[in-house]
């Protein structure tokens, strides 16, 4: 696994990913970690290795785009001194042209979008061990959907910005597309974003094959 | 796997099991199976076999003894219809001894958790598929303790039980063991009984290693 | 206008109907309608129409499906000696299938489905001016969307009735599919069911025109 | 119709405007534009001409007299650059006279409301497409009411700035005077001054006749 | 004054009467009378003439009409075995027809209210020393207002039964039609009905004038 | 009576006069006087003297001494402008000694008392045209109780400064005395410092005489 | 010490013995027994006398006065089979007739009380090995006050019951007049019935001095 | 005993001192020392020697751990000048190695531990009469258990420091495993740490041995 002994992994996002956790900090006791993938992630690996420590920290905010990421940066995730870095960004840059079309301003292009995430990955790479770059997603089957479309362009800078640096890529959409072959999007989410804990599992799944989680060995 | 297709699980148990699941009926959308292993169990089933589809239900409730499982097995079990049942009772039948002493009352002996055990087994049995039994357990790494020890006695006896009926087992007790080698029982429980999220996947592994789930297989 | 002076007008349906009415009895000052397309109608009358009064009680009831419908009927509905009855119902018999795959027992197929409008149709007509139906609906675009395709199956249930029994008829997801042309779905609806006021005020319109609503004359 | 397509709209006024708005801006999801006419306005236009868009923000305050609206008027409306402000105030400023007479200071005579009202328009007129004036009103069908007959020289002010200046009035004190024709006050209002759904309707007529909506078209 | 030493009076009405009293039984320690004239009465006899106790219980209901009176009249009143009985009811009975005018039955009309009236009385005088008559009233100083003029008649009645059967009146219209004349009503009440603490006092002095209340003596 | 047409008086204290008055300044609709004696004075002179308007304004603080009386004075008291002040403080000062008498530095001495209630008064009296003092009080009938005795002291500065200044005086603890010959303490109050109603009555009776109120005259 | 190892002790009484206990059964962990004197005991007990465990319950009910206590004796004490029963009532059974003068019905007379008092000995007396009688109190240091001397009646009362059936008695009166000659009754109590924590320390001790509590013994 | 008439002792320390004191100083009435063992060593002090007033504040704050005691020591101990300080602080130094050890710059050092006591002690000794020592504790009977044994390195420091300063010591540890040879640890405690108020006596008795309290003399 990627993730040597006593190394601090954060994990950072929007709402998909913050889902409840303690502020200011992440960490701690119980449920500080939220109830989404990180806290999964978290409960995997010390289950199947607990002699295997690892600091997990969700800094995830719900709401926030690639913009608001980047100006928290610093404080928000360079400062605590991460190992790995987790990003799961874009899913509000592209929402907010959907569901308040109206307030233009409050959506992100591609290009802001995609200019954003280099700033961020320049700043910290010099810094970790590594990053991990998650894609955004939509829960919606069809492709030709006018936001799902749109969407994909955004994962696609994900990808293409993974490929290019050499990141492992925990590639969420891809993860859903498969489950949902099999079960019908209202199965997974109210709203075809946040998902319940069986779509965190998918999540966090695809996360821990990302980072070579040795799943099989301590089973 | 040992549970088929659109077959029908049930977790039956005390505030181990429970963990503020829906009631009158632990099941439906988000958290209605509470936040414990059958949570996990169920968001991992999911997660990792999406062509799997089996119902899970949760109807632990906090507080039960065997005594007050029994009591209500009809109505809160049998009446479901599962086709598989899972059994995790005890840690009150001994701690009432412990923490309330003065109210002798309220403990539950050896003896007649044995017999109510075996009451709910040839109520059951003959209606289901199968039955997994879990044992009781106390995150006490020590086991000359008067509690650790008390409690071993009645995970014995569910072990005794699971050989004699040849019954799958999922030892939480042993599974504990194992972790507590590299983790101190505060960083698991606040109070060596109700684990955090890391001892709930603890409980988790070890059901589905129970129920012979492929784990490695969907990776 | 079909509804004349002084008669009473009662919406029955589910959540979509009523959006946090007054309880047992859904009229009186105020919010007592609720906030969704019934305080519309009645909003809209009085302020077009101050000299033609009618009595508007909204009976809908979140989470109902044809079955409760049918069992809460003479109670909810015929004791209230309606002049005027709407029906909107249909949209958690059929989304029970996708939300909760696993409880297949709280789904209502089509054949029930049918046969429920059937015996509230001839229990009702007898006694009553005139039933309006109302079509259930799926704020999805998509029409070879599974649930989406379902759902048109109940809605052609209710146009089916509506013909067959010369009653005016409500095409909700006509209506809907209309104004989807030009506006992405999450705009009118967090969960593609539950509508904002916009959205509301779509089914207000196809309502007022399903009545004869007489709108440019007192303009 | 007045409004162009992708023009915003933003209505100021008292709390017969606010109605529970978001706070600091009235726009986005559900209800974030209060319960009252302006809600009633912008989700008419949507049902009516889905292909139509404006941007429609509520910014009323609770409470606000002129002299509040010119204090808070560079800030809550110009910067947030509208093509048309709607405006509605001097309730307060006539009513304050008559609830708390003791407190003299609070109410604002008849020279300073049109004085006030001259400002605003004199700086919102050249940086916007058109401004909507409503008149104040009292829910009083008794014009020899002390108050009745001193909040007509608040909307005569009102009128004759909308006539000097010739911009669309939407005279709500006239549209209710109709309805009150038929209908008592304590139908329309629990104290003659804020609305029921019903009478936040007759100001959204009212509204939508002044800006030509041509609701007739789109029936 | 007629109320004589250790008597009890039961003050009785709808929520004019009520004003957050005590339930089920109005009387006790600090606001157990609520906050309105029962109180202010019981206040002052108490500070006026301490050497004179009587004994002062609410038992005024929100809501109530006369019809609603009569129904628990006997364990709502008789069976306190009350001295002095005052009777504040009609308000309501007429109100229904003015603010739900579709809701037809919830009004009680002039003839069904003298009738009440009548029953109660002749159940009540053979048990008690005395009723004191409060008449309904409505805060509009505009005599030919609809539902003032309509008051009147309600009012009416009660002074006819006072006289009629030689009680004690408290006529709280003609009371409040004085003080209207140096004082707005919005001055006095938010809706036309239920006063402010001025209002409550201005009746409280009408029923001690009444009841022949010594208030010079022991100034 | 004193207090003129269209002056001001102003009540300041301690929690005896606060008594949930609305905050920061004491006055408006319905109960921004508090439910204390400020409350009554203000109603009855409404009640009985219609055509005679005053502005009463509640300034009390729950916990005043005269120290934090004095600190406040500019603020609270002068910068409002009154014509009348009203001053009842000093039960805090004296009773800090009994309640928490191992927090010494929370009692006033009598000196200080003395000395801060002359400040006030040379700083107010220029401004005014009158202050109305109103002695502390202990609702203990027993005059050989030690704080009883104590408080005793405290009133008697009262009656001193009143009669050097030729204060109108309100003897609170006389009038209290006088009720306390026919009503056990614990009908009148919880705990011999904060009055129920009926004690708050007795109060505003004796604030009422110091001010020459003609409470015959309208009878 | 009276109360022998494994043996139940059950106290009864009013909201003084009550405090915040348990509901319906007052015991279990941490304040199960309410903040009062009970608990006091209970813990000094556990604390000097670890190896001598006793069964505590608080059975005080808020309010009770000597009749209530009889009505809820079989079930609410002697179908609990205490070996030991505390009494604490009287109160109430006095106070009534000084806090809620004009409801007289609600005190209970010398008399009654102390053939309640008596009916209740009879019943227990057979199936305990002893009861523990404590006088009610009133903590006001003057012995003329009116509800002290009458309080004193009671408390004698309960004086003489004890010699006359040669049992502890636990004199709650004579402990508070010892330390009121010290301390002050509002450093003691808010209203001179409730007890702060160190009035219930004072009962306490006086308790466990008539079961013979051996406290220097362990020191 | 140690502490002399009219001196003030300050409790300083952690949740176990703090136990929801009023904030930001403890004391004042009823129970704002908290429910932890400071209020009961008031409690006994104030009902065993009335006659010896003390002073009594408690400082106790949840969380803190040696360096925060430290850091707020001036502010929150030495200006509020006591003659006599408690010091119970070291827990949480320990504990958070155990509860969250991947967050590792949260504990305190053995090293550190006793340096910050050493500064404390330096500040403080001169001046004040004394400063009582009391000792972290586990509640944990296996003293070969990990936290255990490292607890009891903290309390030894403890030790060593009241000896070397000669100071009065209350050895917590020293009388919970006293009395865990009769009592099982879950009745004490729900995690080993936070006790009952069995426990919270057992520490307040081993406080009061230590200053010399003379528990049999006014028995």
């Amino acid at each position: 696994m990627l993730i040597g002994k006593n190394e601090r992994l954060i994990f950072t996002g929007d709402s998909v990913t913050d889902v409840g956790r303690a502020h200011p900090i992440g960490e701690g006791r119980d449920h500080s970690l939220g109830d989404g993938y990180p806290l999964f992630v978290d409960a995997i690996i010390r289950a199947w290795m607990p002699d295997h420590p690892i600091r997990v920290t969700n800094m995830g905010v719900s709401g926030y785009r690639s913009r608001d990421l980047l100006n928290g940066w610093q404080a928000e995730c360079l400062d605590l001194l991460p190992d790995w870095v987790s990003i799961c960004i874009g899913i509000n840059d592209c929402w907010r042209k959907y569901d308040v079309p109206f307030q233009k301003e409050r959506a992100i292009g591609l290009e802001e979008y995609e200019e954003n995430l280099r700033i961020i990955l320049d700043r910290t790479l010099p810094h970790v061990k590594g990053v991990i770059m998650c894609t955004p997603y939509y829960l919606e089957p069809n492709r030709q959907d006018r936001m799902r479309a749109d969407m994909d362009r955004y994962s696609d800078v994900c990808r293409k910005l993974a490929a290019e640096f050499s990141l492992p890529l925990a590639d969420f959409q891809a993860a859903f597309d498969e489950a949902l072959e099999y079960i019908y999007p209202s199965t997974f989410t109210w709203d075809r974003i946040h998902p319940n804990p069986s779509g965190h599992m998918v999540m966090a799944k695809a996360f821990l094959k990302a980072i070579g989680f040795p799943i099989e060995k301590a089973w």
